[in-house]
């Protein structure tokens, strides 16, 4: 398996640990000449309010040589995104999924934090060993 | 001459000929653990109201073999240099530099046309071939 397959399989699986199902994998979303696909598409059912949350995530494993590179791609990915959700499902929330060991360094840097707060990202920090989900990030 | 370096070329000169002064090639914004790079920084003495305007521009060709994955990094660059910009020189202003054939194609699909409007994206339109400025485009 790639890396970014065991990545994809990782978040999948910790999805799944806390009751989401996975609905789609990949979410497709068609405009016209092209088509966007984020990673997955899951939802829950919240027994006491009888309302399904919808989400999308889209997996980065940041394995690129340069990180900041990697992070402009990813950033411009998310807004992309989100204003296709916006247009087409806008009751879906997107996250983005983020190894620990890249959440612990790379996304503790003054300039990223001032990214992700400014830009509204919103991030699931995930352990691909254990296949866990570690914190939901809303800024 | 590479392609990149010829459109770089080709813009450098065209922002000339408009009577743009190239003040840095390239600009550097340092951020402790690393630098950002944009392409150009440029300034122009408005004579009548003696002010300065300056602004920083990052050029592309788009010749990335997947448009719309090259426009993920693209918005992405765009978007993280204009927050830089805003922490370090809120005075410039920063556009994309993005030749015609691209403009007139590319640009023109709803989605991307949403996303500059949603993302306010300033672009410059350039000429390649001839080495100048077409159009300013503040949305």
């Amino acid at each position: 398996m790639s890396a970014k397959d065991l990545f994809h399989q990782a978040v999948k699986t910790a999805l799944q640990k806390e009751n989401w199902l996975i609905t789609n994998d990949p979410l497709r979303l068609p405009f016209g000449l092209f088509n966007f696909y984020i990673d997955l598409g899951a939802e829950e059912m919240i027994a006491a309010e009888k309302e399904q949350r919808q989400i999308a995530i889209e997996i980065k494993s940041f394995t690129a040589a340069s990180t900041i590179n990697e992070f402009h791609t990813v950033l411009g990915q998310f807004l992309n995104y989100k204003l296709a959700l916006k247009i087409q499902q806008p009751q879906r929330v997107l996250y983005l999924a983020v190894p620990v060991d890249i959440y612990e360094s790379f996304f503790q840097i003054d300039f990223t934090k001032e990214a992700v707060q400014y830009y509204q990202l919103k991030i699931i920090v995930y352990d691909p060993q254990n296949e866990e989900i570690l914190e939901w990030i809303e800024p």
